[in-house]
């Protein structure tokens, strides 16, 4: 798969919550960055059972009330896809809005490396 | 100036269409990738003089009717915008509307990266 095939696979699982199914576009040694870090540790985690590790979280955590995925944007082996999420957290019950993107780097048709990016007032 | 705060200049001086006052912004050493090479060459230009020459054909070329910058998304030393632009070339008057995101690299507070990447419809 190239890039855009890539991409384009992402958005259509992402937009049916299928967050274990899209694990398999990722590379086993796979980089994934949020912009902070989680309980004071690093803001990467490595490979794609850490990945994995990040899905559980999100499904066990999160009460999805809405999850708004843009159209991809595509060139060369990168693309970014926009996420607008309205969530409540299980436990706590508070609700918040993220709106964030998600730049994704794409070697041999398998996602190497993502980064996501909170969108900063303007 | 910290990620953040070149992010922020960079959408407030482009929805002034300030194209050159945006570029001291910019590293001496910039690299900025197009998705398409332009007239067969590379889809990259190096240094600050080939970004302005960018930006001397962007002014020449197209008659901006509108031209959108949204928020930026920040994390760690990169940043994206989106553009939505709705433009004619001024010389064969074909009118084109263009999404694109720009995905920024700053190193030592000025960008030392950039990268476009065109909308591809969902």
């Amino acid at each position: 798969m190239n890039t855009e095939d890539v991409a384009k696979k992402v958005v259509e699982l992402v937009r049916k919550q299928a967050w274990y199914e899209a694990l398999d576009l990722y590379d086993d040694n796979i980089v994934s960055v949020e912009a902070y870090s989680m309980g004071g540790g690093s803001p990467e985690t490595r490979g794609k059972e850490g990945v994995r590790g990040k899905i559980d979280w999100w499904v066990n955590t999160m009460e999805i009330h809405s999850f708004d995925v843009g159209d991809p944007f595509v060139a060369h082996d990168r693309f970014v896809v926009q996420y607008d999420a309205d969530v409540s957290d299980k436990k706590t019950k508070e609700r918040r809005k993220m709106s964030e993107v998600g730049v994704y780097t794409v070697k041999n048709g398998k996602i190497v490396r993502e980064e996501f990016l909170p969108r900063v007032g303007g």
